[in-house]
């Protein structure tokens, strides 16, 4: 695994617990001897020529330079026009596919066990074309736009990803009864791009089905993709199954190779500072990251260090249900890591 | 109770389980003394002058005049250009809101039991407004529209709805943070209504947050009210919490004094006409039914039989967990009802 040498990626820490968790990454990865060097970029929009705002430079070029990307929360900005940092980032990188796999924690009180999941939204249009008007007075209409090209891309990437990760299906997630024309289309393209993937089973189903059998059962569930919105409500749903945000990971795909790895959890600013947050979801983002880059060993190592602690019960920050330190909970991380060498 | 006479309601039994779980709500409704009579009116789509698709004029008369309907579950129809049975109902008579009261049956298990809520869906606009185009090749629209009109009238109808039925705060499940026009006077809409109802807590939550805290925590959650799709998933998965379609009431509430109530769940043809069907989930709407009406009494005992029968755990049908058939599960509630006079 350490082929490719040392390989650099743009830590984008983040805001309230962000430097925090931030650092417990780079203590675990360091202790795993992780083939990681981390260019540290602050992301704080600007406003650039015209108004309009944008990514500093110099986190753009890291970006671009790199490919590879570790991102923090970053808070939500108030000033009027400014745009949601993740939606910023989405589109100056063009990170059109949102992968979550909800995997179940052994040790990690749930009413669910048996999750093994994973979202692919499809992160660039939909409902998220921001192109609204006003009709008349009291009447609005947003505009849902659905591409052929997007879909396409958003079904191969599913069916890539099911294949490359022993996923054995695909269920293609829809309203096409209501948006005949629009979730239609993204229907067609996926159908069309299953013919292609002949190993993997391609379902259909109804979105309202999928909460309700989710809720129910969510272990015939395997590989979920979806438009933009869907993807948003289902991502976090299954998440919830699972333990919520602070123990789900999260990777943002990108065109030309970029991709971004981020807990989607906020920014918690009543207890940034105090050495309380719980690095999982960052940590777990990390994870994911490694085996996007091939680093499949350091991955399982460092996973399975995380899950033994949180089996294990002992060292858990407060939301886990335990009285430990981030530091702490990172320590033990770090302890288990070397006792695999 | 009596005081008003006997009053005569639609029945539209519906399609595949739809007769026999009728028979079962209208054997219990004569068990139980219930001073309602039934007029039958089947409700297959007929070709109307034009060739547009309309409700048959002896059911439309029979709503019209009786205003209160029951209705079972109606097959999706398979002709081209065949509207939805459900849609061209709310669209017929205007019902403007989707009801559906989500409480936990003791006795039956699902990995919740402490969930007490009620879903209120605008069943009007939003995304089911049908305006759909094709831009350019490969580029299609649809369009969400909302109006100041039917956002006012279903956060009225979720207030008054609140109010009078001991329920404590309301919550509007939104995206305007990207739907900033449309979302947004839906959302206006609400934070103005609610300045009439001081007697109600009123709170705001994005759709992906209520579906991830939903999951986790379904007991903070009390009366919530939403744009169209939203309901259409959040009923389905607040259903899924307590059990499935099979036990959830639903009541579509229309302008005018009319609503129609009815069973969710499909005409699960493998067993129609079996006596395997489970009637529960009409058998609810129907004692919601009572309850617009302000029968209170008659519902009260209907649904203590129909819990205390699923508590008991003796008489179930197949997909409550027993062996009983149709006819048994209907008896034992029946039996119940009697005992209580
Ligand atoms: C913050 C917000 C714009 C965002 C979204 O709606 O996509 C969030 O919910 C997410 O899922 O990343
Ligand atoms: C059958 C379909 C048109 C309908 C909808 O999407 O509204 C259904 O899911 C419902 O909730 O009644």
């Amino acid at each position: 695994t350490f082929s490719r040498g040392i390989q650099t990626v743009t830590l984008i820490p983040g805001d309230g617990i962000g430097p925090e968790i931030s650092t417990a990454v780079m203590k675990i990865f360091e202790a795993a001897k992780a083939p990681i060097q981390w260019e540290e970029r602050n992301v704080t929009a600007i406003k650039g020529p015209g108004g309009r705002w944008m990514i500093p430079p110099e986190a753009k070029e890291s970006m671009n330079k790199n490919k590879i990307g570790l991102k923090g929360p970053l808070k939500t900005p108030i000033a009027a026009g400014h745009p949601s940092m993740n939606l910023l980032l989405r589109k100056t990188f063009d990170l059109y596919a949102n992968v979550r796999p909800c995997v179940s924690i052994e040790g990690f009180k749930t009413p669910y066990t048996d999750v093994d999941l994973v979202t692919i939204r499809e992160n660039t249009e939909g409902e998220y074309s921001g192109i609204e008007h006003l009709i008349v007075d009291g009447v609005v209409q947003s505009i849902k736009l659905i591409t052929e090209e997007a879909s396409r891309r958003i079904a191969e990437y599913a069916f890539e990803y099911a294949r490359n990760n022993q996923r054995t299906s695909v269920t293609a997630v829809h309203k096409a009864n209501i948006m005949r024309m629009s979730d239609g289309l993204f229907l067609r393209k996926c159908r069309e791009v299953a013919e292609n993937y002949k190993d993997v089973k391609f379902t259909e189903m109804y979105l309202d089905t999928v909460c309700l059998n989710m809720v129910q059962d969510p272990s015939h569930f395997d590989v979920l993709v979806m438009p933009n919105l869907y993807g948003d409500i289902l991502s976090d749903l299954c998440a919830g199954l699972i333990g919520g945000l602070g123990v789900t990971p999260s990777g943002n795909i990108g065109a030309n190779g970029v991709a971004i790895f981020e807990s989607v959890h906020g920014t918690a600013p009543d207890i940034a500072g105090k050495d309380l947050a719980n690095p999982t979801a960052l940590l777990l983002s990390a994870v994911m990251m490694l085996r996007h880059m091939g680093l499949h060993g350091h991955a399982k190592k460092i996973e399975t260090a995380c899950f033994d602690t949180i089996r294990d019960e002992k060292v858990l920050t407060k939301d886990l249900g335990g009285n430990a330190k981030c530091s702490e909970f990172t320590a033990d991380i770090c302890r288990r890591v070397q006792d695999m060498d």
